[in-house]
């Protein structure tokens, strides 16, 4: 089977995402999380330019990385000096990688107008680096920058700068497209023209600018490329680089090629998941592959389908990414939603068991008032629990109270909040101030319980949404408030709808800690058989 | 130039999106935005299968869309009956649109698998609903659904359904890749084999599964496609549909065809924001063409290089799109709007005029603080004011508290709240209760100016939206409120971010009081000349 190389830069292209940067921890954990996947080259700094890089490579010798080998970036020499006298070109070297990536300007109009140097200056430049960085033992593989610009511009000079490369020991040519405005037609063309030059293996390195980044770099790898670079989840400026996590199960599943390690794909949505949790950033759940929304079915007679054949509404199946299929229970949902979570709960649920009629009629009332499970599948199977008298409650709220102020109280943050609970008829009293009533409310509530169930000490709540339901009403109206919470494990999300802001949240807020605490004291919550009964929040 | 036909599916296939939730108003208020870029058709929802599509549809006469048309979505006709005794298809009639769209299996797999009908009674229900739709005066979109993957598994079969709609008198065949999962190039080669064997015009309608909704639709157009079907940002089920921000561009601007009305691409940014808020989901920053980071360039040799000469690193002119260069985090947005709004006050005011750079400046402080103006025109209005100095306040607020609680105080509400407010040095403190924290402020606050401004009786607050605008720090996420408000004029609508819920909402319920009292005492808020000075709230 044909199989193409991964390069993925999130460490040095990713770094240049708006809101992105990383510390030189958390550029060791991506690095073991993309060596987990097996991706060939870990392009992870420009160590001529940024010293944090220089850091980064010496700490990372260390790591286990598998057969995945790490590669330090770094332009060509500057203007008017030897190869060998560049100090940056020494640090590249300092990194001590076998592969190191080099880039020079492949366009005529970025010579002249933005280097500014003579059109043989930069060619002299781009063979005299390579040259250098091959005398020193490395393998440079040779980013053309502004490839396809430069090709369209003057294609004779362009050819020139990658002859300059491949003539001076380049181990692979990679083009580049740089501003991301390249259609999937010229970039196959250019390659298979390129394939057909060069004997050295071609590289595609495609930015995102046109919505295309994934098509330019099929369309690539389809004409006889060799290499893709990107990165794991499309980090990098404006629109990003082309989103590796999205390119390389078209690789293996549509295209039939090999990429990555044996069984990678089956970790490929934990991986991606890993990578954003460590830079901090949101995951896009609408991301192909791996999103939570990607396997999601949410009309009716979608669902039903699916439920019937998956491959009706689903192109792959979510396991070979290691995502997971949800039904989204809505009032469209139908009961295909509902049969798949009770019978996490009761493998033996039949469409006529009366806990299916009896959750189909209570999701059917809260539906009416407010409530919407799609995406708050911990408070859907809290739901199912309740209706199964699997459910018993780790507390029962006193009285809470929130007070709003401005200006605020001498020294104090605009909100403070009060939490009475009783947890195995024990009370507990506890105040919190915050930026907020909720905020307020959502810190005394752990303090409050904390006590009784340590492990509620590693969960962060890492999203809340408001939602707005009965417009015409304004400030009196309905809201509905979703919170995301996460732990080692996972996240969860749950939901609470009221005409008071507080309250949808204090309903979210407890399910949530419910549903943690189902998930760490199993047993703990069911009852015994004999006292199951349903009951009602 | 070849002219691409724009079908938006936003309001129908859009509202399969997770999360996505459209009220009436808020589809009315989509689809202005809509016919204001020119869509050709606006897709609307399905009467046949929605009682509240139904309402839309009669509301939607009254709306001025230029050259844009609705067109109601269906089914073909229920198995077993005939087309005209289909309920389904009386309510899709009901929706008096010209053009109606309706879909049928073109995957002899649904058909045998999923529908469960003979083969022959599906080119039936697809011939036969198109007739009957086509005797009623409709033009037919038909949409082939699941038409790539149908034709891979049995194309002689595929071909029949969409003979059979032809031959009932559609008036477009769309082929539609359901499922998302098809590659470019598979797209092309149909298209291309399909334009030959029917003189119909053939459309596309591309999902995002495998990342290529944008590609394929390109490729399909490429091949000979005259319309495109997608929606403005990409909403829809899963990955979503192929994205019309992403895809007009293209088109125009790569592929130099015609789409959309003359000028539309200059608003196209600020259209496809409009969406977002109305829908109240975020937006996609990084998105092409149209996110805040499409031109976005950090600071270095890229920021260099594109103020020496921006095509050095766009690929196409911002502006061209509506969209905006950024360098570093500068966020200066909509410098028209801006200029329309100072040209309201002072209409000699030029683009060097100091009032303009102060506005400007301000707006840069604010909207990093998470304020954006765009739909908050009033609040624009008061910050414009304050820059010119025509601002005085109308009252002073003194202190506000809110108490929230659970249980509620005995036979009271759950929240109340006190403010204490100064006008023209009296002062005047008043109570309420109300159902949240916000809506007790806001009837407290109402209560103690109605003595000193009688005009604020006739006024009401029609819609409340909340927008958490960072994640990851969930309950202390700072948030940005927007409040709609009405009297016999018309209506208006203020912004307040904070990072307290209740103080956000303050700040947007003081604008739009503000406002109103500016609206109904001409003169009053307007210091004498001498007096001018700019005051920042």
């Amino acid at each position: 089977m044909r199989r193409i190389e991964i390069l993925d830069s999130t460490l040095r292209d990713g770094a240049q995402g708006e809101g992105i940067s990383f510390s030189v921890r958390d550029k060791l954990a991506i690095a073991e999380v993309l060596a987990g996947l097996g991706v060939d080259f870990i392009e992870a700094g420009n160590p001529g330019s940024n010293p944090k890089d220089a850091a980064f490579f010496k700490e990372a010798r260390s790591l286990g990385l598998g057969k995945s080998r790490l590669a330090a970036f770094g332009a060509t020499r500057r203007a008017g000096i030897k190869a060998a006298e560049d100090s940056a070109l020494h640090r590249l070297l300092e990194a001590d990688t076998e592969h190191v990536v080099v880039f020079g300007k492949a366009s005529l109009l970025h010579v002249e107008r933005i280097l500014k140097v003579e059109p043989e200056e930069n060619l002299d430049m781009i063979a005299g680096t390579v040259a250098y960085l091959a005398s020193e033992g490395r393998k440079v593989i040779y980013d053309a920058e502004h490839w396809f610009d430069g090709e369209a511009l003057d294609r004779a000079y362009a050819l020139a700068t990658l002859e300059a490369a491949a003539g001076a020991g380049a181990s692979c040519l990679v083009l580049c497209d740089t501003n991301g405005g390249s259609l999937p037609e010229r970039v196959a063309a250019s390659v298979a023209a390129l394939a057909r030059a060069f004997s050295l293996p071609l590289g595609i390195h495609a930015h995102n600018d046109g919505g295309l980044g994934v098509a330019n770099s099929l369309a690539a790898v389809e004409a006889g490329a060799a290499q893709v670079q990107g990165t794991l989840l499309g980090f990098g400026e404006r629109c990003g680089n082309a989103n590796l996590a999205t390119i390389t199960p078209n690789l293996c599943l549509k295209l039939g090629l090999d990429c990555l390690s044996e069984g990678a794909l089956l970790r490929l949505a934990g991986a991606a998941r890993a990578v954003a949790e460590t830079a901090n950033v949101g995951f896009d759940e609408a991301q192909p592959f791996v999103g939570r929304k990607a396997f999601a079915h949410k009309a009716g007679m979608h669902a039903d389908a699916v439920a019937k054949l998956p491959a009706s509404f689903e192109h792959v199946p979510p396991e070979a990414v290691g995502n997971e299929r949800r039904f989204l229970a809505s009032e469209v949902g139908g009961r295909a939603v509902i049969m798949d979570r009770v019978r996490r709960l009761d493998p033996t649920a039949t469409k006529d068991s009366p806990l299916v009629a009896a959750v189909l009629s209570r999701l059917k009332d809260l539906e009416a008032s407010g409530y919407q499970y799609e995406g708050a599948e911990a408070s859907l199977d809290l739901l199912v629990r309740k209706a199964a008298g699997r459910y018993r409650a780790f507390f029962e709220l006193g009285h809470y109270r929130t007070i709003g102020e401005q200006p605020a109280l001498d020294r104090g943050r605009c909100a403070q909040a009060t939490v009475l609970v009783f947890v195995d008829g024990e009370r507990e009293l506890q105040a919190a101030e915050g930026d907020g009533p909720v905020h307020a409310l959502d810190l005394a509530l752990r303090r409050s319980l904390e006590r009784f169930y340590p492990s509620l000490a590693g969960m962060r709540l890492t999203d809340y949404k408001v939602r707005v339901l009965d417009r015409g009403t304004a400030t009196a109206a309905r809201v509905r408030v979703l919170i995301e919470s996460t732990d080692k494990d996972g996240s969860w999300t749950t939901v609470g709808v009221s005409g008071d802001i507080i309250e949808a949240s204090w309903i979210a807020l407890v399910d949530s800690i419910e549903y943690k605490l189902i998930k760490d004291l199993p047993g703990r919550e069911a009852p015994a058989e004999s006292e199951r009964r349903a009951v009602w929040a």
